[in-house]
C-alpha cells in the first residue's frame, strides 16, 4: 500500500465500520450515559457505567466534531454522555467516581485520580466543541482539583505503609503531559508551561532509565530506581503512547533534540517489548528479566499496538527517519490481521501471546470508544502530514 | 498405577523434592522469615516477604511435624518463620500487614483480613507442635480479631460507596470453615459450632446457587445472585477447594448427605471449568457466558488443579462414587506432566492455556511453600485411607 491507501484505509474504517458500531449499540436512550460492556456484536452484557469510559466517549465525539468535522450528531452523543456525567458522575468534593449503575447511582469511589484526568479532558473538548462555557469551567475546575491531590492521589486508600519506601508512578506524569494541551485553551499561559515543564522532566529525566533505555512504571520518590516488583516493571505499551505525547510537545515547542530522543527510546521499547517467538508486543516485562508479578503479561492488547504506530508515525512525520516507517509497517501489518474483527466490525481488545482472541468483547470495563477511533483519527492525520512532507 | 503406587509418588515427591526445594532456598538466615521468590532453580529474584507466604510456610511445617513425623528440622523452621513474623508482622492493633521488606519493615498496611486468617493458622499449628502456649494465645487473638472485622474486612480501604449494592464475598465463609478446624483446639466448643454453622450454610446455601448448580465468589448482602461482574464470577478452584473443605466438615459431624452433596457440586464445577479443547481448568468463568473481566482467565494454575485432585480423592474415600476415582485419574496425569517440574524439582505455578508454562517461577508474590506440600501430605494421607477402605 502507499502512503494514500493507508490513509483511506484509516479514515474509512473510522467513519465507516468503527464509529457506526458504537453508534449503534452504545447510547442509553433510558437512563442516559453510555453502554460500554457490547459482546463482539454489539449486544449490552453488562450495563454498569465505568467513569474513565464515559468520559473518553464523550471526549472522542467531541474531539473528532472540533478536529475532523463539526457533525451535529456527533455533538449529540457527546452531550448525552455529558449530562449523565454531570448528573451523576462526581462526590460533594467534585471528586469523580469510578464507577456507576446504569441508573447512575455510585457504585465504587474516587479511589484514584483517573477518573479525574479523562473527566478533565473530555470537558475541555466538549466545551470548545459546544461553546458552553459551564463544560469549560468544569474542565478546568477538575484539572487543578487533580493537580491538588497530585501528591497522595489515591488519598485513603493508598495501600502502602507510610515511609518505608516512599514511591511515586508513571501513569500521572504521563497523563499531565497530554491532558496539559488538551486544556491549554481554558489554563493560564504560566500554568501550562509549569505541567509541561514538570511533566517532560518526570517522563524524560526520571522514568525513563538511561542505564536500560527503557521506561519504567515506578520510580522511588527522590527519582531513583527501585529493585522491586514494581520499580522493575515496565509496560511497552505506556512507554510508546507517554514518547508521542513527548513527541507532540517537542514538535509544539521547536524541540528537535526532544523529538529525535523519543525516536530512540522508541526504538528501545519496539526491541524489548516486541515477541520474537509469537509477534506483537508483551503487556508487561521485568526491566531484569525476572519473572513479573503480572499473569497477563504475555498477552497482546490492542491498545499497546496503537499507541506504538502513533509512535511511529508521528516519529516519521517529524523526522523522516527511515526505521520509523519499516517498523509502522511490520506493526500496521500485526495489528490489522490480528485486532480488526473483518465479520462483525470495531475491533478485538485481547488476545493470547499466540495472536488468537482471548476475549471476544468489543468494549467492557476497560476498552470502550476510545483508542480505536483516537487511534485511526491521529493515525488519518499524521498520514497525510507525512504525505504532505513527502510532496 | 495402583493406589499404593500413587501413594508412594506423592509422600515421595513431598519429601525428596518439594520440602528439600524450601529447605534448601527459602531461609533467610540474615534477617528472619522466608524468601518466596524463587526462580526455576531456587534463585533469590526478590526480597520482598508476603505475610501470606510467611505465615503459610509456618503452618506447613508445623502441620508436618503434627501429622507426618515430629521432625525437630521442621520444627525448627517453622519457628524461624514465627519469630519474624511476632517481630514485625503486626501493627499495634494486631492486625496483620500483607507485606514486609526483607529487613521487616513494613510495606503494605493490612488492607484484607486473609493475613490474619493464616497467620491464626499458622499459630495454631505451631503452638500444637512446639507446646507454647504463647502461639496459642495469639492464633486465638488473631481469629477473634477476625471475626470482629468479618462484616467490614477491608475497613477504610473498602471502595465500593455504600447502600448503592450491599455485597459479600465467598472467600471469607470458606476460609472460616477450614480455619475454624485448624484453631478447634484452641477455641470454645459453642464458637466452633457456631462458626461451623455459618460457615457451612454461607456455602452451601447462598454462594452455591442451586438454579445453576455452581458456586459463585459474589452475591448480594441479602444472598441474592446479581448479574454483575463480580456477581456472575465463578472461580472452579475456590469451588473444588471449599468442596473438600466441606467434606471434611462434614465427615467429622457424621453428615453423610451433606458429603454426598459436595460431591455432586464438584462434579459440576469440573464440568462447567474443564477446558475440553486444551485440558485443564479454567482460572474463572462467567456463570452466564459472558466475557469474565479477568485476563487471566484461561491460565492453568497449580493450586487449582491441586484441589481439585482433593477434592475427588476425599470424595471417593467418603463415599466409593467411582466417578470420583476416574476424575482424580484424569486429574492426575494432567497435572503431574503440566506442572512438575522434572528438571530443577518442585512444580511449576502458572501456565497458559495450550499447558506451557507461563512463568518459570517456583514461588513469587502469591506462590510458596503452601499448596504443593499441603497437597502431596493430603494426597498421600488420603489415598491411604482409599487403600484401607478397600481392604
Amino acid at each position: 500500500m502507499n502512503i494514500e491507501e493507508y490513509a483511506f484505509l484509516y479514515k474509512s474504517t473510522l467513519l465507516k465500520n468503527v464509529l457506526p458500531f458504537w453508534e449503534n449499540h452504545s447510547l442509553d436512550h433510558k437512563h442516559g450515559g453510555y453502554f460500554t460492556c457490547l459482546d463482539r456484536e454489539g449486544k449490552v452484557y453488562d450495563t454498569d457505567k465505568f467513569i474513565w469510559l464515559q468520559c473518553r466517549q464523550v471526549w472522542l465525539f467531541s474531539m473528532l466534531y472540533n478536529n475532523m468535522e463539526p457533525r451535529q450528531e456527533w455533538l449529540e452523543i457527546a452531550e448525552h454522555g455529558a449530562r449523565f456525567l454531570i448528573n451523576n458522575g462526581m462526590d460533594k468534593a467534585g471528586n469523580w467516581y469510578f464507577s456507576l449503575t446504569r441508573e447512575g447511582k455510585p457504585l465504587v469511589q474516587p479511589y484514584n485520580i483517573f477518573s479525574d484526568c479523562f473527566a478533565a479532558m473530555a470537558f475541555a473538548q466538549l466545551g470548545k466543541a459546544s461553546g458552553n462555557e459551564a463544560y469549560s469551567n468544569l474542565a478546568k475546575k477538575t484539572f487543578l482539583n487533580i493537580l491538588g491531590r497530585k501528591e497522595n492521589p489515591k488519598g485513603k486508600y493508598e495501600k502502602s505503609f507510610p515511609g518505608t519506601r516512599p514511591a511515586k508512578g508513571f501513569a500521572l506524569p504521563m497523563i499531565l503531559s497530554n491532558l496539559v494541551l488538551e486544556l491549554e485553551h481554558v489554563l493560564d499561559v504560566s500554568l501550562v508551561n509549569e505541567t509541561i515543564a514538570f511533566a517532560t522532566k518526570e517522563v524524560m529525566d526520571i522514568f525513563y532509565r538511561k542505564e536500560h533505555g527503557l521506561i519504567v512504571e515506578t520510580v522511588a520518590a527522590d527519582g531513583s530506581f527501585m529493585d522491586t516488583f514494581d520499580g522493575r516493571l515496565v509496560n511497552p505499551g505506556h512507554g510508546l503512547e507517554s514518547m508521542w505525547f513527548m513527541m507532540d510537545i517537542g514538535r509544539r515547542n521547536g524541540d528537535n533534540k526532544l523529538v529525535e530522543k523519543t525516536v530512540d527510546i522508541s526504538f528501545n521499547i519496539l526491541d524489548f517489548g516486541w515477541d520474537q517467538k509469537c509477534g506483537g508486543i508483551f503487556y508487561f516485562k521485568d526491566l531484569l528479566g525476572n519473572p513479573p508479578d503480572r499473569l497477563d503479561w504475555d498477552q497482546k492488547l490492542w491498545w499497546v499496538h496503537q499507541e506504538a504506530i502513533l509512535a511511529m508515525l508521528k516519529g516519521y512525520a517529524y523526522t523522516g527517519n527511515e526505521k520509523c516507517w519499516e517498523w509502522f509497517r511490520k506493526l500496521h501489518d500485526y495489528t490489522w490481521e490480528h485486532f480488526a474483527d473483518k465479520k462483525y466490525g470495531e475491533w478485538f481488545g485481547y488476545l493470547n501471546r499466540q495472536g488468537g482472541v482471548l476475549l471476544p468483547l468489543k468494549g467492557g470495563k476497560w476498552k470502550g470508544c476510545f483508542h480505536t477511533p483516537r487511534f485511526l483519527y491521529q493515525g488519518w492525520n499524521t498520514l497525510n502530514q507525512i504525505n504532505k512532507n513527502n510532496k
